[in-house]
């Protein structure tokens, strides 16, 4: 009766859009037995009381981790070290804890010295999300088809690594193991500096006097709009990635500028072969994400089409 | 009996993702009588006949425009002026002749020499489009609910303007009006810069030696996948679109990569609250955009979610 990767008692510290997801897929999938999640704010507490998700939903994350199988910080970055802190005289001998951040040298290296030696750790990075954040954003599929990277230190138990590599499985994510340094370079490329470029045009056009604010809007259908979903991300979590993920994404972001420098110097100089070259190999990456089911094949990423009335 | 915005004779040269969708959607709303478009290759032409939306397809664009009483170049910007000088001792008088170029500077500059004073020139971009290119790209709902700006020079007879506008209208598009400069810088902020960052970030990707091309595409739903989106776009179309609105897109990308290197600075002096403040000021416009319908409102861009079996 026992479902592969089922926790019997499961934590979720923090119910934003991944916890609020894990608690949704989890309970769909029957891959938790009973859930209790914390909540700072009493007004998201009280939210997700009335979500009826969950189990529990208390203030304290002391009294949320006692007797829990599985714990999963899903906070900021920033904020892990010091829950680690506060939840470690209070785990259950044996529990399988981990987390979701988008940066992992910085989580072990600031959970790890608080945690006792009888407990697991593997931290974890579900490679999903979407702009929307709070206790309402959350949704079963939101781990379906993607990539949920583990990072265990050396030398943890095999056994939970397994458990907790099948509890992902059956949220429907694809497993994957790598080292927290390997981690951090390939997500400042794939997702930290996309996020930063992002935000960087969207403060630029805000601020730009010679076109209004509302043109940029209006006419945003010309590739902008696309910049501002990511650029819509939670600000603390993006900040906390930042801020921890510093040496990878200033090294990215160094590559990329060069890069930037040699297409300005294409158009300056009027260079369309050099242009056209660069603009024909990239539509190979394109290619390679939708063929392994990382992204639409739609156009416009499958966006609603609206309808025109018969004149 | 006659709509508002009807010709009776419609040559559109080029039949790629516009040229299609404008067939597709003036054969559906009835605002074209006949239709002959015209296509470079024997192959678009034999691929145009079999799909049976247009009356005539011919090579000869000086053929096309015979009789036609609006012309509309559906090919890249800097087609155009090589195109207006073939087709101008074809056209018939009164005719309106436009186009649907991203560049409206350009245009002006490069076609009204070559046509005579008894036509009717009112330049048109419809800011619409996919990352999608060809004769089969096109669909008749692109233009629903985007703005289709109309660069007319001074002195153009406003019965014509009128006309050309009924005529997007009725393809369900919003109509405004500006110079070609205003309507230049416009877009190289909404448009060209958005399109040269995401060509540039999906080069870069594709350069790193340390993270494998296969990672960069598996962990791409961290954000990267959003941007390959518009580096998929057609490259003839923006290497023509770069060189001939140059400076503007050089200002623009001036003052992007001043603020690029305040954002790193940021970063570098792990200076959280200048990040919090950028972070928090960029989540209005994306508000903005999804409130006047430019983008859905629905998360991640309302792409397709898939879903799990039970277990």
């Amino acid at each position: 009766m026992s479902v592969a990767g089922r926790f019997e008692r499961i934590a979720l510290i923090g119910f934003g859009l991944i916890g609020g997801s894990i608690a949704r897929a989890a309970r769909q999938q029957g891959v938790a037995g009973e859930i209790v999640t914390t909540a700072r704010s009493e007004k998201t507490r009280a939210r997700v009381a009335e979500l009826g998700i969950v189990d529990h939903v208390v203030a304290s994350n002391a009294d949320a981790v006692k007797d829990a199988d599985l714990v999963i910080l899903c906070i900021p970055v920033g904020a892990c070290g010091p829950v680690a802190a506060e939840i470690a005289p209070h785990l259950k001998p044996g529990a399988v804890v981990s987390d979701v951040g988008s940066v992992k040298g910085a989580i072990v290296r600031d959970m790890a010295p608080h945690l006792p030696a009888n407990v697991h750790f593997v931290p974890a990075h579900p490679v999903a999300g979407t702009e929307n954040s709070g206790p309402d954003s959350g949704f079963a599929e939101l781990f379906i088809n993607r990539w949920c990277i583990l990072t265990p230190p050396d030398g943890v138990d095999a056994g939970a690594i397994d458990h907790l590599r099948a509890f992902w499985a059956a949220l429907g994510a694809k497993v994957e193991i790598m080292t927290p340094d390997h981690h951090d370079r390939v997500l400042a490329i794939t997702s930290h500096l996309p996020h930063l470029i992002a935000y960087t045009i969207v403060g630029t056009a805000d601020e730009l006097a010679q076109v209004t604010e509302s043109e940029v809007i209006k006419f945003s259908a010309g590739g902008f709009r696309d910049f501002t979903r990511i650029a819509a991300s939670d600000p603390t979590m993006w900040r906390d990635i930042f801020l921890s993920n510093k040496d990878a994404v200033l090294d990215m972001l160094g590559t990329f500028t060069e890069d930037l420098s040699k297409l300005t110097r294409a158009i300056r100089r009027g260079d369309g072969d050099a242009l056209f070259d660069h603009f024909t190999r990239t539509r190979a990456i394109r290619r390679g994400i939708v063929d392994i089911g990382q992204d639409s094949a739609a156009p416009d990423f499958g966006r609603p089409l609206p309808q025109l009335k018969k004149p």
